[in-house]
């Protein structure tokens, strides 16, 4: 056993809801797995009745038994185990019980203490309403495709889907810094087109470069960007990182979209992962997130409409004194069916519309016809 | 529809196997609209028949009925869609398509233009073993626990399993920067205590410092680590990204062990996800891991004796001119199962245990019997 260790800690503490999908039978023994692992990962019986055992172990809350399979348990956290840092935050909440079998990571609260040391999002929901000039509509974004075409393509597009009157304009998130339309080209290319649209139309579009960088190149592209114009970033958290995003919305003086890519196996399986509104909804806005994409029901993808909402709602909600941010559902949206989505979210919303605003021969005409459908 | 595209591509693809889980009728359906999805995201039917079309649009080269609820494809990928860039790699083999349900990635393969700017391993097996002097018996690695000790106690445990011949001591992935033991004290006070060891034992053990940091504080850990001494880094790319620990296998010249921490929603559901050992093997080679820590079969995790073998065999197999790297199973290993993982690995293998190191009173005398048992 180790010596006895006294700590000096706050009081404050993390909630996290854990759901333990199984025999429920076993599910004590293995919250107390999990509330270890989570922390110390040492042999509880080589510590003795201290600080440590006391108060760094995980503290189970409650254990409720939701039905003959599911168990649902709160664990508690000293808010000291992570550091006041976004990466241990994650760590302690969903490190290593990732690799445990059938338990999710339900829910979580913050203490004031950590919230007050996580930005979040710049804007938020009224400083792009600010920003585009539209104090109760929903916001409007769509996605520069498909990958292959050139720069100057790409930006025939983000000129006429800004002369439309889109308030944003972002690259497709495939776009990188392939050869048929290297990063520096093109957004100096649609940066520009978007100006000249502006220009004509009195709107205040921005172009939204995607920078799924190399870790060593980011600082390069982010400043390529700036000093081109581009009015917004669209950032891949699941493969760049949670904190790469909250730096850059210390870095840049413009509106981040987080965009769910390689996050989805968190959410495919109903009995592990992370909950589709704190992985698309907290965590994209403790990260600096003005907006967060992702597939809304009725699309391309698997969401449902409850998940939709729980992503919504997790956005909006207050959250110590970080701004909310705003929902954007995607993936294989349509014209079509803008007035069902916006009922269903409310004017709290941007609606990402890609590929259907490529049908017809006229895309500015198109795009002006999905502004006046919101506008209405 | 768009106007057609010309490109001047090189004909070298990747190529990646997925598994579609659920009803085998549905499965062309989904396979062809997988390969939009990771690649052009955009309505088929705008796109005329031309080199968008037939080379970056993923291409399905094989579709095999495995039984009547699983069909595994191979569905190819022009290399320029990754820009030569590793975050957008893995944009293309698992981007998007993580959010679509019943989908595997089960394998991949790369071609050597891409492998070619990949460094990997700087270290690799061969390089560890003349590092450690272990011409060829398995490495040993450890972990300083529990969170919550001071520097100096965490210091005086790396003393003494140094002492006792351990190749690699490693802080615990928890530790980050929390009060109980900042970073950039414990990592003077480990690394000096390691190199005290090490001048009475004549070993060559290197203390490995958790460089789980926020995005603007890396830089400025790693000098800390680097200026202290400290002889390798543990990285934990689920949380801060693939691409920063390959960008840190080029900018330290110690080796780099890569943590599964955040990673295990990607494993855990055999119908989702990505194969265990294209996660823990090869990405975290490709990223430029000269180890791979990933929970051993029959430990505290779930991981079978085949995902264990898939990891280890990703790990060591060819792949271009990539160093192979060394698996570490650990994740509740202890000292009476040192023959039998080893007899299943074989001699390259670096054993990861740790909290069983610290039962009894005399932890030189355990860690050096951990030594003579693998020196037999």
């Amino acid at each position: 056993m180790i010596e006895p260790t006294t700590l000096s800690l706050s009081g404050d503490r993390i909630e996290a809801v854990y759901e333990f999908h199984g025999d429920v039978t076993e599910a004590e023994a293995r919250i107390n797995a999990l509330r270890v692992e989570q922390t110390i990962e040492f042999p509880a019986d080589l510590v003795p009745d201290d600080d440590i055992q006391r108060e760094i172990v995980g503290r189970i809350e409650s254990i409720d038994v939701v039905d003959s399979g599911l168990v649902r348990a709160v664990v508690s956290y000293a808010v000291e185990t992570t550091g006041y840092e976004l990466p241990q935050l994650i760590n302690v909440l969903w490190g290593n019980s990732a690799l445990l079998p059938g338990i999710r990571l339900a829910d979580f609260t913050l203490p004031d203490s950590l919230l007050d040391v996580m930005p979040g999002p710049q804007f938020g929901i009224q400083g792009l309403r600010e920003m585009f000039d539209a104090p109760s509509r929903p916001l409007l974004a769509t996605a520069l495709k498909p990958m292959g075409l050139s720069a100057e393509r790409l930006a025939a597009f983000a000129h006429d889907l800004a002369l439309g009157g889109m308030d944003m304009i972002k690259d497709d998130h495939s776009l990188a810094n392939q050869p048929f339309a290297p990063f520096v080209e093109r957004v100096q290319r649609c940066a520009e087109a978007v100006a000249e649209a502006n220009s004509k139309s009195g709107y205040n579009s921005v172009y939204m470069p995607s920078v799924n960088a190399p870790y060593d190149q980011l600082e390069a592209r982010v400043e390529a960007a700036m000093d081109a114009g581009a009015g917004a970033l669209l950032v891949l958290p699941g493969i760049t990182s949670f904190d790469q995003m909250r730096y850059l919305a210390t870095r840049v003086d413009v509106p981040i979209m987080g965009h769910p890519a390689f996050l989805g196996s968190y959410s495919a399986s109903p009995t592990g992962g992370v909950a589709h509104g704190k992985l698309y909804g907290t965590m994209m806005r403790l990260a600096g997130a003005d907006l967060s994409v992702y597939p809304n029901y009725g699309g391309r993808f698997s969401f449902t409409r409850a998940e939709c909402r729980d992503v919504a709602t997790a956005l909006k909600e207050p959250l110590g004194d970080i701004n909310p941010a705003f929902p954007s559902p995607g993936g294989g949206m349509t014209l079509a069916r803008v007035d069902e989505i916006v009922e269903f979210y409310g004017n709290d919303v941007a609606l990402l519309i890609g590929g259907d605003l490529y049908r017809g021969d006229d895309m500015v005409a198109t795009a002006a016809g999905f502004r006046a459908a919101v506008s209405r």
